[in-house]
């Protein structure tokens, strides 16, 4: 038996998320279905991180133990040519069975795209949040910065979230400014169910001048879920990368 | 009877191209259908470019002679909410009669995404055609070079091009290397039918190394499409950029 980690991307947009469920089409079911094809006995898979119905993904990384003799080579080009063109293994790479995908991760970092502009855009639309309203970049990363560190995530966090713990060390937000709106990027060591899009979207709301960065300090410290910024949509945002110790030498 | 000039963006993947066709869906056809129906009466527009099935574009221009009062903001709002989400106006603007989005245009610029990986990229499938090969910009560079100025590009004119003259004054193709890939931009007065796609196909035999930078030369002087490169896939094709004397005032 040895275990083998892989990047995976997707166009989230005809997945019920990552995680396997029965009857749903979901990535990890499509990449375990393709890596099962390749070695004619069932394969399963474990992800750093489980993507919402709707979510991107550039850097998934996953991690799966291989009963048959395959050389990464094998494991990327036959997976990529059974799976939909919607998902791809963008790398494949033998690891010691330490490794695991979740556990190992050190940290994770999210993008969230917005578009402002009066009219809808034909050619951003399955990846970026439209709106009219003319947001203020630097007045959001003044919230932002309430964020930063280790804090009681539960005013972020969605009902169903499953976690033992709310606590999560959020190491880095960054909002550009782009030719045709903003770019969010979220770094943690973990995240809760939902916390990249309802800090998005609370964010929003005081970039619009509705509420003071203030706010979304204040909001920290209530831990209320009820008071935040409502759930910014799924297509919007991507997981970009999630980090592993230099040891394992992934790409 | 007054004119109106609109900005047209729009995803082609699901359209026969621009021109109106009996039976087929285009994006010609698409937005008369939205501007016919808030006129109550027939509307037709003339675009700047016929682009071909599956090109994008970003800043296509349109006129069209309105039988009824409305305003730019009353064309605008209710085009969009009446097209498809693949299709939208960006602008609408009153101009003078004399005004023709094809014979008033000074130049058009189009993009050509090249996405480069051993993998292929689902995030970018619809937009950039992927290759597995390494290119040389600077080689492709230095190709591109010998079709500046006004020549007869029948080297690279498809057989069914209808236009009566084959000579074309090409302003600049600019090639710039992107983290995942290259980005070619090319400018001129106008385009013969396929012409952009088949300079692409052309410009990648030489990225790969197959051919020299002087046979690009070669291929003008000898004006036969035969000899020259694949014609590139259309998806990886926008119409970025159409430019009007000033006295117009558009966006």
């Amino acid at each position: 038996m040895s275990r083998f980690a892989c990047g995976i991307e997707y166009d989230g947009g005809a997945y019920r998320g990552w995680q396997r469920q029965l009857g749903s089409r979901t990535v990890q079911g499509v990449v375990e279905g393709a890596l099962t094809q390749i070695a004619s006995v069932p394969v399963s898979i474990v992800g750093a991180g489980r993507t919402d119905a709707g979510v991107h993904a550039l850097g998934q990384v996953a991690h799966f133990d291989s009963p048959v003799v395959r050389s990464e080579r094998q494991w990327l080009l036959g997976a990529n040519s059974m799976l939909p063109e919607d998902v791809a293994l963008t790398w494949v790479k033998s690891v010691p069975t330490d490794f695991h995908a979740r556990y190992s991760a050190l940290w994770r970092r999210y993008q969230y795209q917005v578009f402002s502009r009066s009219a809808r855009s034909p050619l951003r639309r399955q990846r970026a949040l439209w709106t009219h309203d003319v947001l203020a970049p630097a007045t959001m990363t003044a919230a932002a910065s309430y964020l930063l560190g280790e804090h009681d995530f539960s005013a972020f966090r969605a009902a169903a979230c499953q976690s033992k713990s709310s606590t999560r060390n959020l190491m880095g937000i960054k909002i550009a400014r782009r030719q045709t709106g903003l770019l969010i990027e979220v770094t943690a060591n973990a995240f809760l169910h939902h916390m990249v899009r309802n800090i998005v979207g609370t964010l929003l709301v005081i970039g619009r001048g509705e509420r003071p960065p203030q706010w979304c300090g204040q909001l920290l410290l209530n831990r209320d879920r009820t008071q935040s910024g409502a759930t910014a949509p799924a297509h919007g945002l991507r997981l970009d990368h999630v980090a592993y110790p230099a040891e394992y030498g992934l790409p």
